[in-house]
């Protein structure tokens, strides 16, 4: 365990709090850390399934910079599915939310992340949210400029803006899932066929596959819900760095579809804005006014965890649990 | 216009603050009255059919009793789908969370209200949430008793606690819906087969349908609105009429599926829990705190709106407009 | 074994021919009931669960009235999906295949025969083809008069006019059945709803259920077959009973989706028109010109098959092997 | 009109017979050609568009060799879907019927051509039929050798073996196609993730769209239809080119599945085996048995037809109109 008390005051933690708040954390790190077995690492790139699926770690960052973190904190993981709501933002950047809501639409959809199905019954072709496959790969395709060298940067540099570290891509994962991307391809082809690709297939796959093999942490994580947490502002460096509504949408597309097929599960039963990856990541936004006086963030905070052993659905199985005590205990929910 | 101020004082509004709230609110509904020529009444069936297309009203209540109201707010109309929100908490009431979510999932899905389709292809058949036709069957099969009377007394008499009323059904509706009920006795009849209707088909859809007919008003649903606002508690009667626990679920599968096909839409843009019904009734909640220091209620707010005249996909198209445009001027928002 | 040379004569058939003939069919059914061992009664009906598995016989009628039998020929069964064939037929000779191909197409589909989805999919509902569910609901609703007797008699009578015998119905088998028809219901009423039901709901399912129930042995199914094989002339009672054109439309149909899932694989490794039911009967057809001289039935035969030990697609094991074999060594195909 | 007798005598068909068939057929062909207008040549590919809308041809051949054909009859065409069934017969020769039933199945769908749903929703992914997009796909995938060249020439020369002439590659249809074919790359990756593939996406893709381009007039197909009529035996060659199991199988798709979605009425209303492509040829097959006393061919016959104005379905508009005149007045039926 680790306890960090940042420079700023906040005003009505003491030190004293802050020490018991970080001691509930650990303990239900340490409970919920058991559940850890009942998931398995993602199989379908080795470099996911070298984690070891008992970690369990969370960063929580508060608006004064007030860090409490506890277990396996400083992990380092790839994005994956994280990384479809980061390029979302980005796009809306660079391009404002009309351009790219004419391209991908912000509807749930109960099927699975990577299905085609929805593509082809519900012509045109327009991807149903950003939060699926099809939709990302819409979005990897508008970013930035022509190449995808300048995509990629487009992604990374906000990530760097928002975390104040410049993140790496890890080349074995980005190589792995490039030599396994067959249903991305046929994603990408049908997406290409019907006017929904602003770049080449196999420009715009690499863009989205290295957008999801950026290594990042749990802080970083933390730090970019914390954005998100203050509709774009980042409290901080006080800078505005999303637009209000960019940040908003963003919000409510990870509470309708930020969680694969257990979105509205986690809507129900945690009631925050979340995004998961399959390498056991999840960023969670308590927005400034859902921050709750009996939690150790009055004033909302952003939430990273890692737990590399996912479920059946794609979800940290432990990462899961673990939000789900904190959002209880401490009374924190969007509803 | 009309503008109540009630007994209890509120610590920001004066009389002369309401009064420029309430000259803002009329003037959003003058504006937004011209959006109703863009839509329709529900042509299905004839009692839908008579209601005047040019009508649009809302009431907004707020925790101490303060009343805006503005347009046809006092019309009269059948709750429609609306009745799905309520039938769940009351079957939530009846049984708890658990009985009713074993026969009824909460995931959102993208696919038409009354479709069929995800309950042939995702065995065994569960429905995927209860703001869809098949879901809203099999909790209107669960309420209350045994015999259909029962059951409808059990939605009703939930009505009656929040809103103070006791409704009456619109004989007529519920005539006219039994009649062409034929999709609806399909679905019905399928989800017998497959083992999740706790009633006779032909019971559970007269409790649906009636349900579906029962006669409401702007206010009586704002009422609703503020209950769930206040995570249960009925801050003018001051009882706890639901569970906390119910009440977030159910804010949570507005968010995620109580507005059609574009509950996704309304998420991003509007940011508020909401239900809507093909009579063009949307029941809207400001949680107590996503109530912004703009706005009329700092504690949040039930709303209810009115206007018959619906889009494609079945929400009122002035009241959508108008909706988003009180969330925007007065910041209320749950991201 | 039995074998019935009638009274006319064929012109190579010698006595001698016919006892060969007869003892090659004798050993196929001893071998073939083996794999009765593969397959069960169909479950969901008591009624059919009480057959004997164990159960194989085969009855081949010619056109000069030339029979061969083997194994348990005798035994009575219910028609099930034979009945759709015999349905369609009665329903082109009352209203002619205009109207019948009005209100149901003749397309195969890949769906399972109760399948509900392709009516969604596919706008307006039209059923895809008259040999499942939907397609037979639709045109049962058509037969006959106005009420389901005179519905019921239309079919009967037909099958009497083929066979010579007028067949009842099994009232324990139709009441099993309507109790549990929920999914039938459901279909129903969705085609109600798009307006592909002749009849009331409640009367469609009646002729439907009631000609599924009909009682009916092998023999009966051959001489339906042997009509068909000689384009709908009768060539024992030397009337003309069907048009030439319904005749062939129902052996295409039989051929295309007869045999539920499995059509295409009869098609191709059988390729004789057969239609079969989850009761365990195969009615199959070999045209006249299909006959070979290799065969007892130079000028085509009916086929009736009965072996109630079913696979999971529906089709009878040891039936379709038997039939298999029939084909190849006698080489009978349309192809 | 031209009518050629060739050198082997046929036992009915008198010099003077011959002329009269001729002129029914010159007749039918005029009369036909009128509903070319009714269609339009292919759009998606420029090569295709190029044809002349209003062109009808037909050739048949018998067994004797003799031919009769009408119309524009010498018109070059690309094969198109018309390979699918040629494809499939090559690679049974080159791998066995079970080796290529293993990995594509042969039941009809009434799903397009091009439909991706089915091998998302059928797990895991077999392709229904060699006649949809994707059976064909992994049919071209394994044809022959290793190199995309071996696999190609596996197809080009079992065509020459049937039709006597070596065709060509339309390069620039095929470039046209390569260009634009997003839709078929989205199925092969598909069909790799599912391993359904023998061969890489790209060697997959390009044989299978060179044999779509291969350049072919109706008189070859006619060829390859009267090999087919002779269960795989060339009359005129006096060759068995492919085993007897092949031809039939391969009929028994053409009915079920050669036709695009019209293969159920095809069957129903013409009642002979036919596979057309977009280019609007239709190949028919006539089987030995199949042939009438009424007809110039009584040992059936393979029929090409030519008339590149198709329907919504991709079927030639006039060129079916023709087949089932042609089918009908001379009583040619498998049924």
């Amino acid at each position: 365990m680790s306890m960090v008390k940042e420079t700023l005051p906040n005003h009505h933690e003491t030190t004293h709090d802050l020490q018991r708040f970080a001691a509930q954390l650990d303990k239900w790190v340490e409970n919920d850390r058991f559940y850890t077995a009942e998931g398995a690492c993602a199989s379908y790139i080795p470099a996911l399934q070298k984690a070891d699926p008992a970690q369990l770690g969370v960063v929580m960052v508060g608006s004064d910079g007030t860090v409490l973190q506890s277990g396996d904190s400083e992990a380092s993981f790839t994005l994956q599915s994280i990384s479809k709501v980061i390029s979302f933002m980005a796009a809306c950047i660079d391009f404002g939310t009309s351009y790219v809501l004419d391209r991908v639409d912000v509807e749930p959809t109960g099927d699975a992340f990577n299905s085609i199905v929805r593509l082809e019954l519900h012509k045109p072709g327009k991807p149903f949210n950003p939060m699926i496959n099809a939709g990302a790969l819409t979005v990897a395709s508008m970013l930035g400029k022509r190449t995808p060298q300048e995509k990629v940067e487009s992604f990374v540099s906000l990530i760097n803006r928002m975390t104040g570290r410049r993140p790496a891509i890890n080349e074995e994962v980005f190589q792995s899932e490039w030599i396994t991307a067959h249903r991305n391809r046929a994603l990408a082809y049908y997406l290409q066929e019907n006017g929904y690709l602003e770049a080449d297939v196999e420009d715009a796959l690499e863009v989205y596959l290295k957008q999801c093999s950026v290594e990042i942490n749990a802080t970083n994580i933390a730090m970019i819900g914390l954005v998100l947490a203050h509709d774009g502002y980042h409290p901080i460096l006080k800078e505005q760095i999303l637009p209000v509504q960019v940040a908003r949408i963003t919000k409510a597309l990870m509470v309708t579809c930020g969680m694969y097929n257990a979105s509205g599960k986690f809507a129900a039963f945690i009631g925050l804005p979340a995004k998961s990856g399959v390498s056991g990541g999840i960023m969670a936004v308590v927005p400034s006014h859902a921050g709750s006086p009996q939690s150790p963030f009055p004033n909302g905070c952003g939430i990273g965890i890692y737990g590399p052993a996912i479920d059946d659905v794609g979800n940290s199985v432990a990462g899961s649990k673990l939000l789900k005590q904190i959002a209880r205990e401490w009374n924190m929910s969007i509803f």
